[in-house]
């Protein structure tokens, strides 16, 4: 492929992320988005014709295509690795939604694949490149706040219960660490650079067997991260970050658009705005594709290492709180 | 003593809370503060004077004192114990700071004082008294936010670090658990009415040795206790509640003025505002005071039994954090 691109884009899945993906890609430089595969081909096709996109694919088609340089992988985790294996050996790269597979067994398979074929592979964590959440771990490192203290971030919502729905489903690895758990774990992660030295954790679970509800104590030294997650119930959705000489807000950090500064008396000292035109994608979609193009095999905001990291500290949750998907079994 | 009253308190403890006491008091019904005891008996003078009070002792005079009743126990808790065991053994009802001991046995044992001596004895947990969280549990109870699924409560601030100081001295069983807390835990008491199933802690300390920070999971089956202490930085010091269809929160909860019910989708629904001119501790007192004069030997709000869950809680996460204090060594 050209150094300079642009960079020829797949999109593998058609359900709701890939849209955002899809909507973001009008600020995509040095890119074209050429391609999109669905296990159903109609559905590929309604999606390609929605998005003006020239080539509908099944998965096959796509492992096989020579029009696509890169694939963002967009399915339910449970097919993650699977679909990422099949496109890093093809020579594809790869960029795929989180978590990147379901567990660390997975994680290190996957990732040895990308490096025997040479091939570019990058976790979708988004959030670590939002601008709110970029200027909140500046003002961290500018001392703003002082010595970091506490890291409070909880990620929940009440789904109304659906036996068979995505959430629910233990078949999907469905449960709310997998697939929002990870955001409040990749928060203490992005804000500390650390692994944690101990982990505790608490769950309860649906009549599916999966995790309804997880919190999470992650030690890192004289910083606590107190997460949760829950999609039993709706919770503050906040990113709260305490300091010895002031504190930090980040209202619906998934998706953040305000950071605000406060002192120690918990004044308001500052309100960062990002008044951003896009979805807020397009900033891991530009990474990607430029790292790609600049001939890497890994991001530089989500090396490989990082995701091993949130695999690993998942997989320990998983352990303490005894949930196993029916393919670990 | 009369069961109709006035019922005679004395204050033992001239400090920043004994002031507190001293302030509510006009607010007391079929009550009189006629003493005040400190270990410096010029300090008991100028507080008598200050508050009006008619008789200034050293602790000794007012264990012996025939005008004495109740007593409000008012100092650090490292001294709890001893003085609670002295009032008590000398018939005089007593009404004591939280935590009532600093630990499990030393609870025990002044249980026991108390039954033996068949005297009143009450934890003055003054929170559970607030009308603000009292609306919150009728909400609760009126299903207005559905099944309880989570209750996050942190409770710090950042002091300035003085290795002497009460906080920091471990002598004075100083740190986060005892002094702050107690608070997160005994809401979530309050909210369940149950002990938990689990429990899991975190803690950092500083170098005189007691807890900076302590970060407790505390299991109620389908409903999570996400609960933090600091003397290290300020948090927010809210107390939010959340349900399967709504969410309740409460600002500086600890001396609760407001408490606001949302919806699912996190909407306000209501707001309840408490304009006491009180400062807040005269519920607790009142209830202290009428049920001694009605020949209780207990509080109903706050029984021996919730004052031993709350001791047991913290044993527990002591014992998971490694914080033991000199006396106990």
């Amino acid at each position: 492929m050209s150094t300079t691109g642009p960079l020829r884009w797949g999109i593998l899945g058609a359900g709701y992320i890939a849209g955002e993906f899809a909507k973001d890609f009008r600020f995509m430089q040095h890119a074209e988005l050429v391609a999109v595969a669905a296990s159903d081909i109609g559905r590929a096709k309604q999606f390609a014709a929605q998005y003006d996109i020239p080539h509908a694919y099944d998965y096959a088609q796509l492992y096989a295509s020579p029009e696509v340089d890169a694939v963002y992988i967009a399915t339910t985790h449970n097919f993650h690795a699977e679909q990422a294996a099949a496109c890093l050996r093809s020579g594809k790269a790869v960029l795929c939604e989180k978590p990147i597979t379901i567990n660390l067994q997975e994680f290190q398979l996957l990732r040895n694949i990308a490096r025997e074929n040479n091939v570019f592979l990058m976790e979708a964590m988004w959030t670590w490149f939002l601008p709110a959440l970029r200027q909140a771990k500046t003002w961290l490192q500018e001392g703003r706040i002082g010595k970091l203290k506490m890291i409070q971030a909880d990620f929940s919502f009440a789904v109304e219960y659906k036996p068979q729905g995505r959430l629910f489903n233990r078949n999907l690895a469905g449960g709310s660490l997998l697939d929002i758990g990870i955001y409040p774990i990749a928060m203490a992660t992005f804000l500390t650079d650390r692994y944690p030295s101990a982990i505790q954790s608490s769950a309860s679970f649906t009549d599916t067997g999966v995790d309804e509800r997880v919190g999470m104590l992650l030690e890192y030294g004289q910083c606590l991260g107190i997460l949760s997650a829950s999609i039993g119930t709706r919770m503050t959705n906040h990113l709260r970050i305490f300091g010895e000489t002031g504190a930090i807000e980040i209202p619906e950090f998934w998706k953040a658009r305000t950071a605000t500064l406060f002192d120690k008396e918990y004044r308001q000292v500052e309100v960062f705005q990002d008044d951003r035109p896009s979805r807020g994608f397009i900033f891991e979609m530009q990474e990607a594709n430029d790292r790609i193009l600049s001939g890497h095999k890994e991001s530089a905001v989500v090396p490989l290492e990082r995701s091993l990291w949130l695999q690993q500290i998942m997989q320990e949750v998983r352990r303490q709180i005894g949930l196993r998907y029916p393919s670990e079994v």
